[in-house]
Formats: C-alpha cells, structure tokens, sequence
C-alpha cells in the first residue's frame, strides 16, 4: 500500500505537489502519465480516478484528486512543518485564500501562454497568434500586479515571511509560460526577488527534478507519431474553443 | 468592530457565506452590494478590497476574500458544528476536494446560463442564443455526472452522510440558472432528492432570505436607468469573451 502518487510534469497542478513531496523526503510509489500521448485515457487510469486527470494520489486506499486539496492533506497527513501550512488559522485563512485566488486567475492565462506559444506551434507548424498572446498577457499583467499588491506585499513569501504551498502553486504556474520560453516575470523585480527566494529555498536538485519536463517540453513533443501530434492538437483546439 | 461581511446576493459565491452565518446564527453587520449598480466599484469599496469582488470579510480588522476561504475560516473562527468543515483529516479532505473542484467546473456554466438565458435578454432585448445554451448544457451535464456520481454517490450529502460547506456551494452555484427560470437538475432525481435534503436542513426562512434576490433578478433590472443597463450589457459581453 503506502503513497502512490499519479502525475504528469507538464502539467501546472501537479508540480507543487511533487515540489512538497521530494522537499519533505516523503516516500511514494511515483506514477508518471505523460498527458501528451494520452497515459491518463486507459481504462485502467479510469480506475484510479474517473475524470481521467492528474494529480490523483492513493494513500493506504484512501484516494484523493485535486492537487489543492492533495497539498493539504499531504501537510497534515505527514505532519510537515508548520509553515506549509499553517496551523495559526489567520494564517491559515490566506493559504487558503490564495489557492482558492489561484484557479480562475493566473492559472489559466499562465496554461493557455505555454500551448499557444509552445505546443501548438510545435505540433502544427503554424506561427504564433500575437493578438491572442497580446490579449491573454493583458489580463495576467492584471493578475500579477494582484500577486504583487495583494499577496507578496513586501513579505519574503506570498503569505508571510516562510515559505507556503501557496509559493508553490504560484511557482508552478509561473514556470508554465516558461515552456515557452517566455518568462513573465521579467520586468517585475520584487516577484523575481520572491522566486528566487523560492527556489533558494527549495535547491536544485528538487526544482531540476520537477522542472526538467517543462523546461524541455519541446522535446516531448518529438518522439509523438503524426497521428498522436494530430490527436493532441484537435485537444487543444477544443479546449480554446471551451476557455476563450 | 465585530465581523462585517460585504455581498451581493446575486453573486453565487455570496451566498454560501450567508448561508453558513444565517443557518449557525452568527452576529455580523450586512453590507449589501448590487453589482449591477456598481455599487463595488466606488473609491470606498476598493479599500475594503482591491479586486472590488465580493464576498469580503473584515473579523475584527482581519479582512479576507474568497468566498471558500471565508467560509473555511468562520467554520473555525466561530466554532461551527463539526460536520460543516470536519476536522477528521480525510473527511476535511473531501470538503476541500470538492472546492477545489468546483471553481473551474460547475461554476462557469451554471453563472453564464443565468447571464445567457436571464439576464442579456433582459438588458439587451435580444433574443436567448439557443445554440451556446446547448453548448454549455453539454459541458454542464459531464460536471452533473460527475457531481452525482463521484461526489454524491449513495450519501445524503456530498461528502458523506452529514451536511458541509461543500453542499451550500454546490446547491448555490445549481441556484444561478434559477434565476433565469431553469432547472439543470430536473431530471436527475438523485441530485434533486440531495438537494431537497439540503433545504430541509437549512429551513425555509434562511433559504428564502438568501435566494430571493437571486429568484427575482429580474427585476433586479426593473430600477436600473438605460445608461446602467448599456454598462452592465457592455461588462457582462466582454467577461463572457473572456471566457469563451
């Protein structure tokens, strides 16, 4: 039995949750998926979990999707320093407020800036949608100033002076334009003093771990069949259609 | 000081946060908003919050947004019976899973068929556009199913056999479209007889306090000057390309 943990690198929501894991030496039996040649559309994978996606953990027999509510329960489960966190429940209240920010906000612009300008361009050759870009950058410019204003204020973290799963998931989704290489950060000096305290914090070894994938996700594209590539980007192209 | 809590009672978010104070009898000061007056978007209002989006609570000097954390928060806060938010680390984990999930799944549907189906037309004139109701129809029917049959399953509740925060999302989110005259679940009798426990347990005088603005949003519209009604047709068409 023990931890057994499904995931696929490429995708934002499950890094924060392999981040905590290897940060905090927790042991598990790792399953990766690769998202990309459909590994999360078996019927198998359809026993673990029914919506067919990542991060889904199984620990002892108690299943758990949705990597916020995995993050959680992995801190308390496993009795993880206080400051992932936060037993203190004010303290508490603003991890919880940025997870919940998090999901309709700087998700998904941070998502749509690695397929657009990443994966579809790879997959069907066609150049990059510049307006499209222009208008998705517009509104998380938006949502970084919110990062900015309201979370980091002038704390070392997003939710005080130690580190949180809320770094995490904001981390992740900022690597996520990376794949890309397009890094959002560039011209904002206090969110790039944070990560690099994150990643300062978090070291190398960890962060080369889980970052190899995104960072390199033009190469995962490249052992696709055409069929596979084809597959992939009517996927994609109907999920655009759904989210703008 | 005391707890003050800023809403708008047409906003699905607000209302699992009135829900849970009214229903425990928690003392807090009301400040009502109508967004579709503005009335969030006054100098005054972005003190209380910078994102001017309700719901936002201010517990003694502690402000906080995200109707989910808000409403974690006061579970705690104020010592609410165990069963809203329960402290059993993999019951607590099922509530959170749900909130987790329903940001970017049930949400988005229910909110733009009341904006689709009730309130444009109401604005504009126009008629209903059958073709994009069908098309979130089908995105809402794949979140049904997996509501009812992953979280739901043969439980009272949609975490287990006790009522939770993650029910009064759940039933306020299926609330939206009511307010355009449409029911999504009537012909699901395993929803519909989950969320007629729901209101049996919640009791007709907190529900009709709650619901009725969201119930009569139509004439929500009935007092707003031409100017107003552009305004608001003018922000609710460019959120709905935003979001597909």
């Amino acid at each position: 039995m023990g931890l057994e943990v499904y995931f696929d690198l490429s995708a934002a929501p499950c890094r924060p949750v392999l981040l905590l894991l290897k940060k905090c030496g927790i042991e598990f039996t790792a399953h990766a998926k690769r998202l990309e040649k459909g590994e999360n559309q078996t019927e198998e994978f359809g026993k673990v979990t029914p919506l067919k996606l990542v991060p889904v953990i199984v620990d002892n027999g108690f299943r758990l999707t949705e990597s916020v509510a995995i993050s959680k329960y992995l801190a308390c489960r496993y009795g993880l320093a206080d400051h992932w966190y936060p037993a203190d429940l004010q303290r508490r209240a603003r991890v919880d407020e940025y997870l919940a920010w998090q999901h309709t906000s700087i998700r998904p612009p941070c998502s749509m800036l690695l397929v657009l300008e990443g994966v579809l361009p790879g997959l069907t050759g066609q150049p990059v949608q510049e307006q499209k870009i222009a208008d998705i950058m517009k509104g998380l410019e938006l949502c970084l100033e919110h990062l900015e204003a309201y979370y980091l204020q002038d704390d070392a973290f997003l939710c005080g002076d130690q580190i949180s799963i809320a770094d995490l998931f904001a981390y992740s989704d900022l690597m996520q334009p990376m794949g890309a290489g397009h890094d959002v950060l560039k011209d904002r000096h206090k969110l790039l003093a944070w990560r690099q305290r994150v990643e300062t914090f978090m070291g190398k070894e960890v962060l080369e771990e889980v970052n190899r994938k995104i960072l390199n996700s033009h190469s995962a594209l490249l052992d696709m069949e055409p069929a596979e590539k084809e597959g992939l980007a009517q996927y994609l192209f109907s999920k655009l259609k759904m989210t703008g």
